[in-house]
């Protein structure tokens, strides 16, 4: 079954929950000549998927998981497999308990990945998701990345006792840029030994827009080294945010085996397109609810009324 | 006796050590009509200069002991009194070691109040200024102030364990703008008992620009309920620093009892003075080789030649 969908032209939706044969079908659909595009075969993918539901706790499409899900019909197909890739972000300082308790109830009705905001509200937000699907995301040595390596560590722990299960850190950009590649892959490294041994993923944010190429490939290597699960672009405090070259260039470094977030700057559907094009399987922005509503307008002929169940239209779990 | 100084007009330059007639003529000496302008008894400014001398281990100039110490004569009567007003900042996440080794050397050779860099360069900047009157200041919480207490504690902690004597943190923005008031109160004075039990100091970073002035005002409140030393204006990360009207505001709030740090944008000399004349005791910035240039550059015809004795024209010891 196919449909419109505007910005990504027609896409393939499925009418029903996949079988083993839709599955392989998807493993081997045709996808852009893009060297990073994976084409798990029918195991892996099952693999996969059977993975991603068991750490998302069966939500209404799994965010992709980081590795191996780069699957630009599967991920761009209608608006709940957009929102199940994107980090619903609230990062500001001044964000107060009702805009933290907003933006919750927003990452509901649209079901996207996650909800991302600072530590300070981890377990306000992990108290108001509770029972939903929807994952606590929250940020580590942000967004300078220049704290000591054991106050990460304390923040982390914190934070996912507090019940985060997605940590985005902040690598240490500084000792990067002074050749001391050890201390950055290590504090990588146990950040992500910490996160795994609670079932949480950690996402290294490079701050690329302070980095050369060369850094952002050494950057790379050093977070894949540490077993990292994502390489992520941005903090969205610096001077620049996600560009298609740079999350082009992460994912080829990475290969398969990473996820790429893009954050910084992506505010609208056509963003989101190029990122994911680009290489993006998880997209952080606080643009969320608009790029939906982007997409959703599209829909309005042969979709239910957007939001009035507080689900979003095409966000039916048999569209998996 | 008096020399010109560029932007300050006459300005009065002691030309011996002071004599506990000095000082007391200092304490009475004419100052604006401003409110927050304090007249200190002759005992008072002894304890606080010998204080501040303890405090600093015997720099060139001590820089102003944050309460009583707004004295624009004192203050800005030549490059050594302006230099010890200024905490040498480098702050950018960027910031490699040899960036740091540079600040350092920057505030050895002007004679700063303090080299104020990141967690991560604490203990290097330590090693650096070792042996100098110099301080090293670090940021807690930096610079969204919305991590949890005990993780602020524990950078804390570190940093004063590596050798930080001062410590800048953010308040919590959110959770004042909830009207959680103790929450913000609360974390203040664990920090600031903490850094008083070290012989270090606390400043609070209220980030003027997210806050109207009611915010501002209860945010200098909570930060002198709870004991902290300095209330200061910005992060320099937000989208706006010091102002003239904020410095003020936050004068007229706390009074003669703490120190108010003008810091985020302030690039020259001219930018130091209104900040001082404001009530603003400590100007945080990276311009302050600059700024000290600016200065000097008026002292040429009178002045040893700028630095080439590695200290500062005009900062001579019997200066103060």
């Amino acid at each position: 079954m196919y449909r419109r969908v505007p910005g990504f032209g027609r896409q393939r939706v499925a009418d029903r929950p996949p079988s083993s044969a839709v599955r392989a079908e998807f493993s081997t659909a045709r996808v852009p000549d893009l060297p990073f595009i994976s084409r798990s075969s029918p195991h892996e993918l099952s693999r996969v998927m059977l993975a991603a539901h068991k750490v998302a706790r069966a939500p209404l499409i799994s965010p992709p998981e980081p590795s191996k899900a780069v699957n630009l019909e599967e991920n761009l197909a209608n608006a709940a497999a957009v929102a199940a890739l994107i980090d619903h972000t609230l990062l500001k300082p001044e964000a107060s308990r009702a805009d933290i308790a907003r933006v919750c109830e927003e990452a509901r009705r649209f079901h996207f990945a996650s909800v991302c905001i600072n530590p300070y509200w981890v377990q306000l937000a992990a108290e108001a998701l509770h029972g939903s699907p929807l994952r606590v995301c929250t940020v580590i040595g942000f967004p300078l990345g220049a704290s000591q390596s054991r106050i990460k560590m304390a923040e982390a722990e914190l934070a996912l006792s507090q019940g985060a299960t997605e940590l985005d850190m902040v690598q240490n950009v500084g000792a990067l840029r002074s050749g001391d590649k050890t201390a950055v892959r290590e504090e990588i490294a146990e950040l992500t030994a910490l996160a795994h041994s609670r079932g949480a993923i950690l996402k290294v944010i490079l701050e690329t827009c302070l980095l050369t190429d060369k850094e952002k490939v050494t950057a790379c290597e050093l977070a894949a080294e540490a077993k990292a699960d994502f390489v992520k672009t941005s903090t969205g405090f610096a001077a620049g945010g996600a560009t298609v070259a740079d999350v082009a260039l992460m994912r080829r470094t990475v290969g398969d085996s990473m996820g790429v977030k893009a954050s910084g700057g992506v505010r609208t559907l056509i963003a989101v397109r190029e990122m994911v094009h680009a290489g993006a399987t998880r997209i952080g922005t606080s643009s969320g609810a608009n790029i939906i509503g982007e997409l959703e307008s599209g829909y309005t002929a042969e979709s239910p009324k957007p939001l009035s169940s507080g689900r979003v239209p095409g966000g039916e779990p048999d569209t998996y």
